[in-house]
């Protein structure tokens, strides 16, 4: 199986950004703990970040019959993207909504998803955690989906 | 003339994406079928997609002095692009926005365009004849400013 | 076939009224432009208008079983009336709203539309054209629907 | 000069309803009182009064180029009619809203008017003197275009 | 005793419009079979239907003095007609308001009524029975104002 | 056939409270006329009361496939209580929504339920009698139902 | 009897201020005409302008016992005042709101009126002849408070 | 260490209650499974769920000083209980939000939640998955505290 | 005269739970002092504390004709209840509302009351104190009522 | 110690003003009882009563480094005044917000307060004896800051 | 030229008020500077400050005629004054709104201005230089007026 | 020192795009302007422009460690943009928002920015030379912050 794990804006600064809110690993770090954690899972999984809507969209259209299941943590774009909502339901690709940090105990603007109602599952506030919960969330969907 | 016909996110999927809602016909060949109908109103038309904002804030800047009339599909971006309106005000080229689907019928944040109050005009719902019809709309609408 | 045109309050007024946003054309000239290109599709298109929101329920009514299409400029009555809604659903008849002036750069009150979201498209903008532009969706349709 | 007083939905009950809130004197007797004291400034008024939308927009339609000002209490429609307003709006007739009663002391949605803002003024709250208000103010309006 | 039984716009195609929701059985049925079980209870019952919000004010206004009391079913107008809201207010006929289908689990401008405050009482969603129970309501009603 | 009549908080005042909204009855003389009533029907009606938001979703869950109906007044907990909707959900027996006073016509608070959209259909406004209107709608709905 | 004539802030500016909305003449000039007018109706009238909210209030409060009626432009304070509306309503002086302008010609927050509810009537747009209005409106009134 | 897993109204029914959305397998189940993973990690589980308000806030105030974790999914509770908040508040026990279904992709009301801001993190959509996950997600947000 | 003391959900947890907002002071400690400071104004105090909704509606009902007064902290029960608020309008027993902490000074949720527009007063803020300051003004309003 | 008492607009009017909501005491009574309670506390109490917003930022200015407490009736100011809400803000010295009526049970303006969320507490509804109440409240606060 | 600095209610406590947010330079010496700087610039700077919205009123209209632009830092008389907005509109003297804080990092109601739409522009949040830039940028508006 | 000067969409279109409303200075000559007037305060400046929502938070993630300050008009993404202000967030680069136009007096969608509460200030409307003083409103901060 293949697994797509997409990372919006701005997490490309994890460990340097707000690391009271974000904690200290970098991005590369979770990126290839994942990795490692899937392929024991029998799962191939590929990684991408951008700062750009565009670019994110191009990369799940790209997605389509390649992979699996998408993992997104979309970041701001969560909250304002329509064009990242309608490439996720054009593609139809099962996918899981995940943050690092707990997204209701911030700004009210970070409360409303356009991705939300449309993903398999949502994990937020775990930190690092939050991506390995994701995975183990998609695995488990994907398994009861074949019984 | 020359007319610039601008399609915006995941549009590029047309035929393969959500087929009960957008058909089963390809951006390609909507294009072409409507650059061959806009020759024989002696138009000649120019396309362009794109999943990026900037890169659509981009060509309708460089369209200034080059094209008569934009027809424009932003997907997406209809919702909440800023920046795609700035650039149509700022360049003042006249434009029709269309949409495949019934946008009324969708999701609520479908409902609200930040592009219809300076459009000339606005068609949804038809599907691929959508576009033909928004060209239609233009010549007339251009026609009528020559009286 | 056999379309139904209605146009709602104040459209008889067409010519007269607002010139700057409708017009000059009157309706009566609009109507019979509309019948002429109708019978060159081989359609049969009969006219109606009312200032009367249950009137123009009735004719909605006796529309039932005589006719393959409505177009309707419901003008007014189609911010506030559930009631003609209500004949277009109960009818079951496929139509398409259209509107003169772009709805959208006019009070707010005219950018809530009660029966677009069960229209087949819509259509607004365009002046007189948007008749034959709404025609034209209309018959689009219906050939893609035997297809 | 010649003027036409329109009275909206239930206006003829006058004096049967609700009398603690509009008084015991009848419609009739208004329109009297009025047409006597217009006739004494050198108006003629003519008066209407239908529980029907259409009805009233027929009849603004029909006063175009027939008089040279409107009073107008249109009562519910007050707070529900797009076409009047549209009537209005389109025979450019100036015209006065009036009410019987204070329309801010009464349920919420008395207080949302659709005519007042394309109104010369508004006059609300002195029963039956309101008509006279109304129309001094109608005099008083159309004196100062003069100069 | 007299009562009159008023029906709303498009209550007419009963039978016709949309059985999945409002039924097979035709208006006249449910009228004559009201009528049959009101005379059991001493009422002689009346029966108005028509599309037209004037129409039914002017039958509201007519019943003053005439009929103990109303069973209404105002369709579409229960959300949208201060006209008739204000007619029942006017001639203090107690009323009960009453609709086929359960509005609550429609659109949300169903869920708005205007005339609902002012009522005896209100019964949704039975289906023709929804008129028996509203005559035993209101009998009720008037049964309790005696003692 | 078995109903369950259901009565929320405070209900068991009645006859003490409020009695200028409520009436002089008190519950114990309604349940057992109710019963009565509905033994003609062939209809065996066990009854619960509580204050408790809690027990009343324990008894509706017990109630599952022992009874083929639910009456409820779940008086205050109408507006409030999530989890009464979910228990009634979850077991799927058809339930009437009823009301002693008329809701609508009493703090805005009141307007809005929880459990409207789901029910067959409600009663509000009739006093006692409201009790016996719910048992005559749902027995007309089973009955429709069965053909 | 006694009148007292309340101007709020920036009425003493009139002549000046915005002349094509507000008009050329002066308040002292409009004062001195009411108060003629006035004496012809056997009424003294006093007259009051301050730019302070507090010296209103002041106003109002020393009127209290002295005067019969009020006529009051609050100007900007009608929309901010809930101080003056206290004032009015402890000294239970019957009084008229009054606006030289269409208010619901203008901005948004101008549509709201803290003193209107609580007015014998309301009137506005009517420039200078405002003032005359309200003091024939008062009159009115006064007199049918006799009868 | 200890950990308290908290249910809701409702969940009792599970296996039961609308399977499309929340499986076929019961809460039995659900706690005996979670038990079992909780002392592989070294973790003493238990389980409580209750239907009532009270019985849920009673259950958390008496777990202060017994457990170093709760793991709640409060149902409907979620979406109105300010009490179990002040609860789980006032104990300052550490716990993890789950959901069995994308609330989502349901009722607008349960997309409001009451506890989700002051948590460690929320996982929603997996069905029984979800417990696990939470459990994963706490075990990770504690390891992290001591380091 | 007999008065009723009513904590609502958590009040037990005083002087442990968030010292900083409530104090250190325990329940018991304000029950004791408060009915202690009652007797010597010839006041028998009774308390109770639940966390239960139901079980604060119950004990309510049980206070009618029993008690003269009810002093009520309803906690997070304030803000959601409405079966409490028509307990204490069922009974009409004379009640304040008191909080120990600012609630204007917290989430805004806390910030809407159901009970206070039906309480004598309200005070909040003052810690412990507020429990003796609502006894005062309790006593001062049964005092007022005699003369 | 020092305290200051304000009261805002119109409350200079009390004893005459709507005394079934404000009773017949007047201001001056309820001053001097509080200014001997005070004493009696070891509290010089000054008073300060103005209708004018201005000139009560300014008496609250004045009071810096003067008084250790404030006791503020803000009348219609606490609805409306920022300007107030900074004064007290700006000084530092702590208040007590007090009302006579309960503003709960009135115009749903007065249900915000600008200066609430600042206060120490909140005390309203009780008549004179809020002033009282406010005083005790204030010394309890005082005394507890101490220790 | 001669300009005029306003300075709304509590900037005289400057240096004093909450010197976190507004610094503890004193508006004596910020109007001293600023007066010298002006005087560099060719321009007669004059300033007045007061609590009292009136004054600031009445400060406004006497600038008629006498001064070429208006610096107001309206304080919280900015978020509230419908008067002093008019009387900026009234007199037509081109002018700066200014703020010693960023306003939008505060209380949501201070993020509402009155006066900034009509002003010719607003610079926040850089504290006393606040002053010298909103002086900078009107010399500026003002020479490019000139050309 | 080093500061970054970043213009966003439709920026470039300066001198060209709606001069009424943004004069018709070019965006390189504002820029080359503004460098010299930095070097002149010693402050290297370096500038960006670009339509593209990621290039700009690309841009601003680069800026880390090797600028002191940021001045930026984000045009439209003002508006929009989440992905910036996290950008802005997460280096922590102390920065200034400054626009041409009053964006107060614009569309209603103009008035919320997404980026002021977390700047330094704010300086709007004084055209090109807004730019000049943010870099000066921006030194003094920084000045501000050495001592």
């Amino acid at each position: 199986m293949n697994f797509l794990l997409i990372n919006g804006p701005n997490l490309n600064l994890l460990g340097d950004r707000e690391p009271s809110i974000y904690g200290l690993i970098s991005l590369e770090k979770i990126e290839s703990n994942l990795k490692q954690k899937a392929l024991q899972e029998g799962v191939q999984l590929e990684s991408f970040q951008s700062n750009s809507e565009g670019a994110i969209v191009d990369c799940i259209q790209q997605a389509k019959g390649q992979v699996n299941a998408i993992l997104i943590n979309a970041g701001a774009y969560t909250h304002t993207s329509v064009a990242i909502r309608d490439a996720l339901l054009g593609t139809k690709i099962p996918y899981v909504e995940l943050h690092l940090s707990n997204t209701y105990a911030r700004e009210s603007f970070r409360q409303k998803s356009l991705l939300a109602d449309l993903a398999i599952g949502v994990v937020s506030g775990f930190g690092p955690k939050s991506y390995e919960l994701a995975l183990d969330g998609m695995l488990a969907f994907l398994k009861s989906q074949k019984t």
